[in-house]
């Protein structure tokens, strides 16, 4: 399907949202189309990005300040960007990007306090200026997305119940975190419906990628 | 001495500038006059700061991209500054830093091609604005400096030749780009001759602050 050019569509959203599944949906349809797809993940995605993870998964969860918890975060991206992201966009590939900056913006941005708009500068200044082709924002209500993620973790043997102890108010702010960055990129995000069944979101994305990108179905 | 407010003071320069000897000299200086001095060096200065510091210093050269490598000292110099400097100071300490933001400009914003600009907004970012009181940057011949370097790698058993394996020319362009970050800012920023013996230098070290912050002699 060479008359395709190759896009980077990143997937954002709250805990619980579907993100993975819908990834993982969304490439078995281009992959069928003829289209080679590169599926990745942040924070991580390359070598130096997994070492910097490592610093940011270990110990306690006070170890950083917010601002470096930010800047670790995003030097992560830009190994991912230029190791993993933008070579496979070289050779034709799709890059379906399981969170990107959007998640730093909403995170630490908007429901840590450090600033939507100053983390959206410290984006462009640390990708030069890169952005995504087109952003889905899985959106859910907070107690709807909880649950799912706590019913996920009952499910694993090495239990977190991180999502319990989390705050109400915090996962809320993530959430109009990301509808405000919705409203100031209109073109870039996409805002959906996921408190709907699987099947269903996943035709939402992809009515969504055929209108932006035509012609794929 | 309560009548002096603490002071953060920085210092600057190329390899073999003369740095810690004078950095050394000063809190001496100073510790005899009744005032507590806090002697600290970048990249690393508190335990987050160091973890990020091995990732940094660890494995090849070409490891991490430039603009990975300034993130990841900003992200460490952000947690310098919020658990050494900032709480020394709070405590009525003055600090001298060997090493701080303008070592990532002038290497990363100038030498690697970052941009100078570029590397201040993302300092200003990182650290909602700080900057020291006063920096010092020790200026030096290029040829001077990496002599001085070279004979004292020579001295070491774990001798590392990285210095004559670094082009001459990088070294001029972070020497010249010392020079127009202290052209940009200054009131902040004091360049002092370094080709001098180093009881001379100290002296011009102690005049200048004596001159900023006032009767310390």
């Amino acid at each position: 399907m060479e008359e395709f050019s190759p896009k980077f569509i990143t997937f954002e959203g709250g805990e619980g949202a579907g993100k993975s599944t819908q990834i993982r949906l969304l490439a078995k349809w281009l992959t069928g189309r003829g289209i080679e797809v590169v599926m990745t993940r942040e924070p991580g995605g390359c070598p130096g990005a997994e070492q910097i993870r490592e610093l940011l998964v270990k110990g306690d969860t006070d170890r950083w300040t917010s601002m470096s918890e930010a800047l670790l975060m995003t030097a992560a991206r830009s190994e991912h960007v230029e190791r993993t992201i933008k070579p496979a966009i070289k050779r034709g590939c799709w890059v379906l990007c399981d969170r990107f900056f959007d998640s730093t913006i909403a995170y630490q941005g908007g429901a840590r306090g450090l600033g939507i708009e100053r983390m959206q500068e410290l984006q462009h200044i640390a990708l030069h200026g890169l952005k995504p082709d087109l952003t889905f924002i899985l959106d859910l209500p907070v107690d709807v997305g909880l649950a799912r993620a706590v019913g996920r973790e009952a499910l694993k043997e090495d239990r977190e119940d991180r999502f319990e102890r989390m705050n109400y108010a915090f996962h809320e702010n993530i959430r109009d975190s990301y509808l405000k960055i919705a409203a100031l990129e209109p073109q870039r995000c996409v805002v959906l419906e996921a408190n709907k069944d699987i099947t269903s979101l996943q035709n939402d994305l992809r009515a969504e990628v055929n209108h932006r990108f035509g012609g794929i179905q």
